[in-house]
């Protein structure tokens, strides 16, 4: 560690005992994994569960081409593609893996040379304001990135804190010097899609505003106030609204040059400077879900200062400090580099949503104030309910707290009192099924990590399961399975219903509410009605009781299930592998259908044009590459063949992550692929969410050590650690023999340590208990 | 006065004092007054200057038809024309006399029988949610309004608060019972004025949302809580937004029918309900420019209850307590029917702009709080500077302080530093000319009603002056005039810039700053550059300093004039009436171009097309049905023939205000036109605000009390009072013979008395002294 890193940490009061033992793992994130093909992950800069992600966009691919939707706009759910080779833009928010989007507000580009207000197009950049680039000249680190912009001359360069990102562009010498900003730029971008727009340029070094947008978010607006470190000489703007009949009285100036307030749908604006060779021009852009005094406050508190380098050396420190909460031997250095990103991406979101005195806009569009805890928004929850929330538990249990106050906060904002879905800004936006807000909060009562009122938590759970309106819930409810005929993807929905209900029920159970734990663990078990004896598979059912004819279980298209086909999504009941694998035949015939899942071969027919599942998240049938599946491999822990998980794990983390840009198998949904990783690479796996128990796989790394909040470790030693070397021998609990197939959650928070013993043939004489 | 009624009046508290003195003057107000042709005033209800106006609109005309204008618009700036036979609804939001338009939020119809979303035509009103009525079942009062839509079988009565509307429908029995909410309909309406909306249905008694607009003001949010006494047995919507491709996952709803949430650009709402005869059904409708919180907040302080009659009772009274500032004896019921409908006009604007708590959205988009004052919104101040803010300094100087205030915190957060032109809800519309906000702020300075910071508000005033890029300002302050080549209106805009100067002038003399008044008051002869000696008329100027050619002084096209010619506003310098006099050749001349005005032909041709000016409004040349001749009848005082100001005064209180719909000359733009009529009725008006004189004319009424704020009353009293007796033979201050043609400020503030001695024949020998 060298002194100026030692002192930020130091700066950072609090973190200062930890940090005399921490180690520099920022040097293992490389935030450019995931940036090609279909990770969508982002380059650019943020700090841990940051509010701004200040990052390039490659291209500016509209959601819709001529009223049809554009394929190739799902590429670009955070913006960046690596293969492209002009940045268009640095703009302020981006999600971190998902497989829908929207964000990417506020697209800032230095340029020089003529005036140039459209962004232009890859194959010809000159035509515009974007600039061609070379990866040579780019550096991602966490909350850092770098890259020379070819066509203008120009070295930019990216840092953020919590709520504000600040650039620092070299310009040339020049007469010409200009900063973009595009209010129209977006991702996922469509006509209408910006909803409205206001700016007020408050004096030559300040501009505040918001944007408005009717996106995946129906009604998002964002704020900002914008600094620059020096006066420009003018400045201008150009309204690509169509043409209106009605002017008003506006029409008396010349709003396009040097008019300080503007405001319609379509805006971009420059700032127009004059630069000495080698002249840094720096720009603090603050964001706020409230106001534009909402955000000058953020601006103030979090960047009072115009100093480039210590903004980035301090977030460098936050993340440090939130990496060292891991601290592993993986073996390689691609290893470390794949852990510690698998970390990083972990720990991009929820993201914050609060100023910096608290205040948020809720649900119901009114300001409110988060009392005594941090507001996150962007709950992916379809993802993260299975291996990220868990892993917050356990090495984010303060922040995993707050994060259900918020869904909470949320569930008392809303108007169909319903915890979050899939909500991101202030809105819910529906994406995917099922209430997966359940298991995040079911899971963290059980697992004592519960500093919220737990009863009122319940009541929410309840109230959400019982929608009679949401999603094929009323029939859920009254016919024990949604029928495919009235609501489609229905078995899917069936299955993660009951699942989401089975939690309810523990919870219930832990808080000695039998009545609602009667009613639930009752509902829990609907995953039966959907599964059809005959075929041994779980098949849609029609409204008449009767199974759908048509059925292939291999299809992902119309079959009942979304973004998953029955072979996979039959293995879905969590909450009991043993009663599913009774109904499926027995513990022999069971793992013959899991060996097939990983050996069969899933022709491409039948997952086109299913996002988010791609041949390069495909072993076999089973899809990695997609959520329904995460815990499938764990499985086999439930049968006689507990050696074949172990493989299979190592077979996985092998095949779908990879320290390079195409490295991720999949969409990382927001931390989900990613904390699949750091469990399985421990050793271990949260199956069901809402149990205590973690199934044991088998150890990548060779040790680690988790640095947990209440000041205890928890250690993983691997012994006789090699690639060959996949199948446990024995595992040792705190140099006891583990006689199970799992660690409860109590066993990693009282600290202590799991030793691995590993070898080259599978221990079958532990039949299912290792 | 009876029991009830005087009771209400104690119940106000503060105002028992004055109240036990207080006549029932709301009897004499006739909102319908100016509802037929050009008066643009609205009969619906609303307090003394209320946030919400209540009031049926009798059409729904777009603003655009094809993309181009409509000139019907104009009929209906403030949603109602008398000669209508249908009203499609109760809308929450009017301006009064306006002559150009926004507002018209949130509209509300109550019907039976099939369920009919869109309006209807007001030729086949039964095509839609429309109704037909009679005036014969309308009922007009202050705060009360009745009507029977016949189509509906349905009686409606409305009343207010301040910030909330109350609707009271009778219905018949009825299975089929439904009330609209209209989301989409607006004054002014045009595609896409509608921004966006926003609507949650919190339960079955209660509906909050929003609405933002781009219209007049171009970025207008409005908030509201709606509430029912009654929960209605099913609600549903219809959005008539254009198609997207953009569906997002809200699409898994049916949110048409009982679906709590919704938003889009537009949309309108029902609620059903099953009504028994003569059931009555109520709605408080609330409204903030702050959020739905706010907007609830307001109907829980203001209407507590269900009572309609207590609400229309104490709103009357706040009515009886204003009305009683003025006690007149008229003369006829006529009389009294006009000059309380004029006070009724003269106090329903500004309006008040901030939640109960003082929270109002600022022109920065922020939410701030006003602290210690009343906010005010809505200045429409090109017209209300002459005479309506004047008559505020006399009879309502604590309501006139707090408009300044709420002007100066415009001001202070105006990105652009100026002082308000026309400003409404957050926005500045820009509308007319000028900066009249000034004249405003001078004449409370120098009559000594400046409970503000004199000197903060002369900053403000001079720094509004300094702009450089407003409207022609930067010519006419490097080249003492505005050049018609550089910018259109010329001549008006620096008449009345020399004018606002002339009054910054006084107000630096009154505050010691002399260097200010050197500069202003030099400023404030710059009517001297446009004034043509060889016409004798001002005439538009080109930047190369020669008149321009072409030029009829009778023409309000294109003449370097805006509504208005230059044969009215070539008299125009109120500031100093003596030194025009003698530029237009002396005082017998001037006197003779005055006399032409009133009697000369002034054809169609020359203002037909002009908005504003209709011929219903004009005596020979002379346009009083439009500002800028407002004192002209009074420049008479500077001549040797003062009494020809009194008998054109006495002839256009008859000709210009009438007792009935059409009685209005024009516009009565927020008051102005009332308090014309008021300060010409009481015998002087103020011709040049900021100076603390007000000009002798004839007064129309018998007898009058100003009830002054400060506890005094000053006593109007006239002999001799008859029609033909329109000619003062004397007048005595406080019983001494008034040797002058004007009487000053604290001479009225003072209390006292003054009494006119009247003739049928002009007292002559005075000459310019009366």
């Amino acid at each position: 560690m060298n002194i100026k890193f030692f002192s930020a940490l130091l700066f950072l009061g609090s973190s200062v005992v930890f940090s005399l033992q921490a180690q520099n793992l920022v040097q293992y994130v490389n935030p450019m994994i995931g940036t090609a093909k279909m990770g969508h992950t982002y380059p650019g800069a943020t700090v841990p569960f940051g509010m701004v992600q200040l990052s390039p966009d490659t291209d500016t691919i509209p959601y819709a081409v001529n009223g049809k939707y554009n394929k190739d706009v799902y590429k670009y759910c955070a913006g960046y593609q690596y293969d492209d080779k002009t940045i268009v833009g640095f703009s302020h928010t981006h999600f971190s893996g998902t497989g829908h989007s929207d964000l990417g507000d506020f697209l800032m580009m230095p340029t020089t040379g003529k005036l140039q207000l459209n962004p232009g197009t890859e194959d010809r950049p000159e035509s515009g304001y974007r600039s061609a680039f070379s990866h040579t000249t780019e550096v991602a680190e966490p909350a850092y990135y770098k890259v020379k912009l070819n066509d203008h001359n120009i070295t930019a360069e990216l840092t953020a804190t919590n709520r504000v990102g600040m650039h620092q562009y070299t310009f040339p010498k020049s007469d010409n010097a200009h900063i973009i900003l595009d209010l129209m730029a977006g991702i996922y971008n469509y006509d209408d899609k910006n909803v409205w727009t206001f700016v007020r340029v408050e004096n030559d070094t300040l501009i505040t505003g918001y944007r408005q947008t009717n996106g995946w978010a129906r009604t998002r607006t964002v704020y900002f106030a914008m600094s620059f470190n020096k006066p420009f000489v003018q400045y201008g703007s150009k309204k690509y609204d169509e043409a209106q009949v009605y002017k008003g009285f506006w029409g008396r100036f010349d709003q396009e040059h040097n008019f300080p307030e503007l405001a319609g749908q379509k805006l971009r604006m420059y700032f127009d400077f004059k630069t000495e060779e080698g002249e840094k021009i720096k720009v603090k852009f603050a964001l706020s879900p409230v106001s534009t005094e909402g955000a000058l406050a953020n601006m103030q508190a979090e960047v009072p200062h115009w100093d480039f380098d210590r903004v980035k050396r301090d977030s460098q420190a936050l993340w440090n400090k939130e990496l060292n909460k891991v601290v592993v031997d993986a073996g390689s250095k691609d290893d470390m580099v794949n852990f510690y990103t698998a970390m990083y991406h972990a720990f991009l979101g929820p993201t914050t949503y609060m100023d910096v005195d608290g205040s948020y806009r809720g649900l119901d569009m009114n300001v409110h104030k988060a009392d005594g805890f941090t507001n996150y928004t962007s709950f992916s929850l379809w993802d993260t309910y299975r291996a990220l929330h868990p892993l917050f538990n356990i090495v984010q249990p303060k922040r995993n707290g707050d994060m259900i106050k918020s869904m909470l906060a949320h569930y008392d904002q809303s108007v169909h009192k319903m915890l979050p879905v899939w909500s991101h800004y202030a809105n819910e936006n529906w994406c995917m099924i099922g209430y997966h807000a359940v298991p995040v909060i079911a899971d963290a009562v059980i697992k004592g990590n519960a500093d919220f009122d737990v009863h009122a938590a319940l009541d929410a759970c309840m109230t959400t399961a019982r929608n009679n309106y949401y999603d094929g819930l009323s029939y859920y409810q009254e016919m024990g399975y949604v029928p495919e005929d009235k609501n489609g993807s229905s078995v899917s929905k069936t299955l993660e219903y009951a699942y989401d209900d089975w939690c309810i029920a523990q919870m219930a159970k832990k808080l000695g509410r039998k009545d609602i734990y009667d009613e639930f663990i009752k509902r829990s078990e609907s995953y039966k009605n959907v599964f059809d004896a005959k075929s041994g598979y779980m098949r849609p059912k029609l409204s008449d009781g009767t199974f759908k004819k048509e059925f292939d279980p291999l299809d992902t298209h119309g079959q009942g299930f979304i973004e998953g086909n029955s072979w996979n999504y039959s293995l879905y009941v969590p909450q009991d592998p043993a009663q599913l694998i009774k109904m499926m035949g027995g513990k022999t015939r069971f793992a013959m259908h899991l060996d097939s899942l990983f050996t069969m071969d899933l022709p491409d027919k039948y997952f086109e044009n299913t996002e988010d599942i791609s041949r390069d998240g495909i072993i076999g049938n089973y899809v990695h590459g997609n959520e329904p599946s995460h815990h499938v491999a764990y499985l086999y822990n439930w049968t006689d063949q507990p050696w074949k998980t172990q493989d299979k794990i190592r077979m996985v983390l092998k095949a779908m992550y990879k320290p390079t840009v195409d490295g991720l198998g999949g969409n990382d949904d927001f931390g989900q692929m990613s904390a699949w990783y750091i469990f399985s690479s421990l050793g271990f796996y949260p199956v069901a969410p809402a149990s205590d128990q973690y199934a044991i796989g088998s150890p990548a790394v060779k040790a680690a050590t988790l640095n947990l909040e209440n000041g205890k470790t928890f250690a993983v030693d691997v012994k006789n650690q090699k690639d060959k070397n996949v199948y446990v021998q024995k595992v040792e609990l705190n140099g006891k023999l583990l006689n199970r197939s799992y660690i409860t959650h109590n066993e990693i928070m009282n600290g202590g340590k799991i030793t691995f013993y590993m070898g080259s043939k599978p221990n079958k004489r532990a039949g299912g208990r290792i």
